[in-house]
């Protein structure tokens, strides 16, 4: 019998906790599940006999300390910043510890004393990063074996609403984090190389560079820059690729009608607007336009931004209430960003019943020795979710951490010391079993004829 | 006989040296001017007999403090975040001191132990902060006292070059420090308020928003907004008023140009730019470009910022030979904003008898009971440089400082504490005075039609 200790039991918890369960008579497993809001936990347990839920405060060291202690394995499904509190009590408890998270330089800086212990620490095992790395890291290696040098790597990444769902001209909701999407790409330009040159793009300028990309079965996207491509180049080991791009996926037209908060000033989240507590959607949009006796805030904004009679871009901005003399309806004085998140809330939030979409896009191409041709390879996942909870992203991020926690106390995985999912032992058998679950990649190979010029 | 210590000796103590050996011999002074760069130093000073040069490390606190403790009144012209240390040591060693730079949280906090001990440290007593301040705060103060309402204060600056040496397209050369013009604007986003709402402007459209103002006899300038508007309500007594708007002043075109620079994204300061020490001119421009094996860098650029093909942008960019494979010339890898300035100066640089202009312009709108119209007034100054180093810059920095001083010493001013010249006894005398070295404003009441409308 083996002790499972999920601590935070939030969304991305969901496709976890029930790969588990299902799992736990074959595997002789016991799960106790610890979180704050224990009847949102109960909910998702139910009567199962192998999974008791307890009451915990993450942040209380002695409670979280306790029930560590008592566990043969640890999964940290808390925020990020949590994580290395966990690791440090799994390190002294000699216990082996899974997040889905990016491993932070605190949490690397622990990795020879996690080795020496010989203890196995798996981050960086959700969707992205996580399936990400693992999809890439599989179609290089294969690459790689053969012999070919990589001449490209691209790879995108979305999380969006899916078809059957999709009824408004942004082809949007919320799926994850509201605040990240109003804050991304922010804090600094995007570095990527292309060809051999690097490259650079303001954040005035991101949503205007995409590049449009076709799934075979689910139409158009398009991608805009991540911030932190070259990074890739280390993980990955592409040091000298001569192109390395990193992306985010939305539907066609979002992006430029995006750029219109960007350009307004909208997605500031630097400073705290003046009377923002009494203020209606368009008050906020007037804000960030010139004043005018006369005119209207819709032809200000039409005129600033040099939108035609008419650009469609006024359709969704219009759907989204923004010109309403609606009350925003915050409950402390707020930033731009937090403004806009809110007036975006009210409209971009999944109905009862929707379902989300998870889509990610690799573009390969590689050069063998002796060939007058280089291979271009994309790699598609498109994941649809079932209902909520059981949305695409919370399978996404809880399969890939559930898997790896039956291979590490199965013995499957005798990497010891800090990880993330970069090598076969590691993202074959997780890639495999989620085929299971209908996370599967589609491999194509464009002929030469139609591969794009770059 | 009084003893006065300049420390520092750079191109903004020009002027303050000179007037002070002007008045040495009617005001019985004794000046001794403290500085690192000795030949400099003696070179502003001449064979005076009443001054003496020393060299001086400003950081080492001993020499520092013996010098400070043989004068009377310390004048400090240093980089701004050297001052606190000579404050601290007048605190101590009970020295009155004056310097040009705004009042820093640093400084502010000595003010109840500078009263107590009796001394006076005057400061903001250059161009900008300084003669903004002083002919801004007479004209409020003057229709204030008639009982007037303030409903509109409006004030722009700008340090360019004198119409007899403006001999490029952009009408624009450096006169002051050329790194606080590229990283202007930058940090957050300009606030205001116009017309009793408050306006916002994010940092890409800064330069887009321009006003045009017409100076008589001198022509048009446009002005882009400051960041720090409202921060003036509480300096200048105006915190209900409508409209307050601070902003710089270049020729009419300089802003839509510079644009460009914003837009690339080459005026970012905030990472160090890959493979920087060997590139070329054309090669920096081409990393905010798109890739192309075919098309040029003017054609990517003009289409990337949507310029049509007859637009004179292109002259402007093509005089600073932004396009040509000429060598940089980095002395070590560095920012985008760090690799433009070295280009810009390569050509922006004032050429030997060019004369610099400093261009100040207020209008302020006033309304009194009873009264069925508003007044508008408006208040100009331009001054234009002698010479290299006696430029209007170090003219309209030394001289209210150098004035100051002469006040100071004759037992004029009796305001203990830390000041800014915000109160007539400080600012009637000293502006009167500068009217003597033709810094002297112009006002024009503009009639009621033709008041612009707000």
């Amino acid at each position: 019998m083996k002790n499972i200790l999920v601590i935070g039991a939030g969304r991305s918890a969901v496709s976890l906790i029930d790969y588990l369960l299902d799992n736990a008579e074959k595997e002789n497993w016991k799960i106790t599940v610890a979180e704050a809001n224990v009847a949102g936990a109960k909910a998702l347990v139910g009567d199962a006999a192998c999974a008791t839920v307890v009451a915990l405060d993450a942040r209380n060291a002695d409670e979280r300390a306790a029930l560590i202690e008592s566990h043969d394995l640890i999964i940290s499904m808390l925020p990020a910043f949590l994580h290395i509190d966990v690791a440090k009590d799994c390190l002294r408890l000699k216990k082996n510890l899974i997040t889905p998270s990016y491993i932070s330089p605190e949490m690397k800086a622990l990795a020879p004393e996690v080795e020496a212990a010989g203890l196995t620490f798996l981050n960086e095992l959700g969707v992205d990063p996580g399936i990400d790395h693992m999809s890439a890291m599989r179609l290089l290696d294969e690459l790689r074996k053969d012999g070919a040098e990589i001449t490209n790597f691209e790879s995108f990444t979305g999380g969006l609403v899916a078809p059957e769902s999709d009824d408004n001209p942004w082809n949007y909701k919320f799926t994850w984090n509201p605040r990240n999407v109003v804050l991304a790409c922010q804090g600094g330009a995007v570095q990527f190389r292309h060809n051999g040159r690097f490259k650079y793009i303001p954040y005035q300028k991101v949503f205007r560079r995409t590049e449009i990309i076709d799934i075979p079965g689910y139409g158009k996207f398009e991608g805009y820059a991540n911030r932190d491509s070259l990074k890739y180049r280390e993980l990955y080991g592409l040091m000298d690729v001569p192109t390395i791009y990193r992306g985010t996926l939305r539907r066609v037209g979002f992006c430029r009608a995006w750029d219109t908060f960007v350009q307004l000033g909208m997605t500031d989240d630097s400073y705290i607007m003046e009377e923002s507590m009494n203020m209606t959607h368009r008050q906020f949009v007037n804000c960030f336009l010139p004043y005018s006796v006369h005119d209207t805030v819709e032809l200000k904004l039409m005129h600033y931004m040099k939108f035609d009679q008419d650009d469609t871009i006024m359709d969704k901005l219009e759907w989204l209430d923004l010109f309403k003399e609606e009350p925003i309806g915050l409950d402390k004085p707020s930033t731009p960003a937090q403004i806009l998140q809110r007036i975006l809330e009210k409209k971009w939030t999944l109905n009862p019943g929707d379902k989300d979409m998870i889509v990610m896009w690799h573009r390969i191409c590689a050069k063998s020795k002796g060939e007058e041709h280089e291979r271009e390879i994309h790699s598609s996942l498109v994941v649809i979710g079932d209902d909520e909870p059981r949305t695409a992203m919370a399978k996404t991020v809880g399969l890939p951490v559930a898997i790896s926690a039956k291979l590490l106390l199965s013995g499957k995985i005798d990497r010891k010391g800090i990880h993330a999912p970069m090598y076969p032992d590691l993202y074959n058998p997780i890639l495999d079993e989620l085929e299971a679950y209908g996370i599967k990649f589609v491999e194509r190979e464009i002929p030469v004829e139609e591969q794009r010029p770059r």
